[in-house]
């Protein structure tokens, strides 16, 4: 697996500490194992890191201290990094590490810690009786991320090319008779020849009424003929995620199915069309959602028109209605996500079609190449 | 995949309420997805749970309607389920729940409940002017799961046995020239073929100097002669995870390896012998901690001896070092977990040997059944 470069990481560095400067922090907390691993190519799954202005700090038990020195002779080396060792808890190293370091006011990410490690941290703070005052923050590195560079752009497109094999894959196992969780079988054994580390979700094969429930798995359900089989699933490559979904037929379409399958893709075509930077990420749900309304299908689509797509298989930008209580989210160039509407009718079934797009300077890339025909298997 | 019985969970929702009733709570605020599971058999990968004395109330969106109506005609039904719609936020949704139950003091899952959610959901309880208190509590459900009903030995001795299947897949596929992840794969393909839903970890294949990293994962190190390869897999049955690591050899073992390998597995016996009903779960870890000491190997096992299996791959009970911040644990028939002790010598390799045991009234029984000579592949 390739890593980002050492120049790679100084510039997220440099990034998040504006975001510091701004906030009057000394330092941040990370906790999150995907903000810490998108700061310093730490891949394990424990580990803290605190983010200082001349220094990333990294805390790391026992089990990974070989893995982080062979990466810091690596030309993915993690620059101003200082290891900490870890002897026996996580945050008692944490709380010797920020006397130590003698930093006074320090952010710790809200949406990731919980009240009990917070409050335990706190009440160790005070009873060392540090001036150390911990600060809520949200969202610092996810907005760092949510703009991709230039090393994650071309991982996400690699993920992305690739999931066309193991879309042929899936079409070849779909079949009357077959079930379901044997073509999430051979799914997940072509996404292991494609090159993928694992899958990035559980692997989504709901067929005939089962397509009606977005969240179906893959089951014991067989095939027949009349079906439509919505077909979801998703690799990870380098720590990148790619998320696709086609829907197809068992035999020939019926009427009904062709015409719901018409308006969730011209709902998708609408929502690919309106991606530009500047635009309103909620516009584009609003395009899909018209589009399908305008069939009578608005009341079918229940969930969001997609999601983020990077280390995380659902990070920002959320692209849905419009929250009150979230900021408005304008595209920029190098955003990555997923636009995926669908239509559920309980009891028959359900059409769901999903690509992943890039935003570029003009418009967007298609990251995902695959058929849209409704296929007949 | 088979669902615990609604007197099954009637039995969990009653040694629940037992803890609220201590505890001095009118209700529970359920987050954590796996504690939401146990007590309602709702598998989706959102919802809310709210326990009170005559209900438990689930706040689910659109997309799990279905999978819950369908849930509650079956012989799996969630007793006393009253389900409320999440028509957007679901931390709305659990407000104006908690209003209209006029319940006051209130516990949440300090340990899952962000720092974040909890001030959200404290300001908005206070600006609807509610009289609700949120209590922080820990370990609540964690502490009912711990013991294991039959329902649950059932499956984890299910999960256990069919490992073997695997393992001797992992076995087969181990010889010179095969990269780690060429193994990883075949071990993932038979978890499949045995029937798991799907892995319960990143698989590890540690060969030569990589078996001195506990966590590396499956890289493109190709295996040589001489190599000690770590082999490290679980899959998930029904929603409950196995666990099991054997450490081979690539054509015959030298002296070295024989002789860490002895010391090894005489820890882990050492360890096994020593589990029984009423022993602190400190001394089980102690117990291959002072074989490996007396075989001048202590410094070499650095992690701890095992850790409890359930519906996570790694819950209750610990098996490690007694921690003073942390109450002793003293094994109760029921409880299930790994004993996996291992040395790791940097630069040269490792070893790891583990198995799944059940706590029985008289000892215990080991869940996992695969040979324990050190094979010479």
């Amino acid at each position: 697996m390739s890593l980002p470069s050492t120049a790679i990481l100084a510039a997220r560095h440099a990034r998040v500490r504006r975001m510091l400067e701004t906030l009057s922090l000394d330092a941040l907390i990370v906790t999150n194992a995907t903000n810490l691993r998108y700061l310093t190519n730490h891949t394990g799954t424990a580990g803290i890191g605190v983010v200082t202005t001349g220094a990333v700090h990294l805390f790391v038990d026992f089990r990974y201290e070989e893995a982080v020195r062979a990466l810091q002779q690596s030309t993915s080396a993690c620059p101003g990094l200082r290891t900490w060792p870890v002897p026996a808890s996580y945050d008692e190293a944490l709380v010797d590490g920020l006397v130590d370091l003698g930093v006074t006011l320090v952010g710790f990410e809200a949406s990731h810690l919980t009240v009990a490690r917070h409050d335990w941290l706190a009440r160790r703070l005070s009873a060392r009786q540090s001036d150390i005052a911990l600060r809520s923050t949200e969202r610092v590195i996810e907005q760092a991320r949510v703009v991709k560079d230039a090393f994650e752009i071309e991982v996400l497109r690699d993920a992305a090319t690739r999931i066309g094999l193991v879309a042929e894959a899936a079409f070849a196992a779909t079949a009357a008779g077959r079930a379901e969780r044997e073509i999430a079988a051979a799914i997940e054994s072509a996404m292991r020849s494609a090159g993928y580390e694992r899958v990035a979700f559980d692997t989504i094969v709901a067929s005939g009424p089962h397509a009606a429930l977005p969240h179906h798995r893959a089951g014991d359900r067989r095939l027949q003929a009349g079906d439509l089989v919505v077909l979801d699933f998703g690799g990870v490559l380098g720590g990148y995620c790619c998320d696709l979904t086609r829907t197809v037929s068992v035999g020939p379409a019926g009427p009904v199915a062709t015409r719901v399958y018409g308006a969730v893709r011209e709902a998708q075509q609408a929502a690919i069309a309106a991606v530009r930077p500047g635009v309103d990420a909620s516009a584009i749900d609003a395009a899909a959602r018209s589009v399908l309304a305008g069939h009578g299908l608005g009341e079918a689509f229940g969930h969001g028109t997609g999601h983020g797509l990077g280390l995380d298989i659902h990070e920002e930008p959320r692209i849905g209605r419009h929250r009150q209580d979230a900021p408005a989210v304008a595209l920029e160039p190098g955003m990555v996500f997923t636009i995926e509407p669908g239509a559920y009718l309980a009891g028959w079934g359900g059409v769901r079609i999903e690509d992943d797009v890039l935003v570029t300077e003009s418009g967007c890339e298609v990251l995902t190449s695959v058929t849209h025909d409704l296929l007949a298997l």
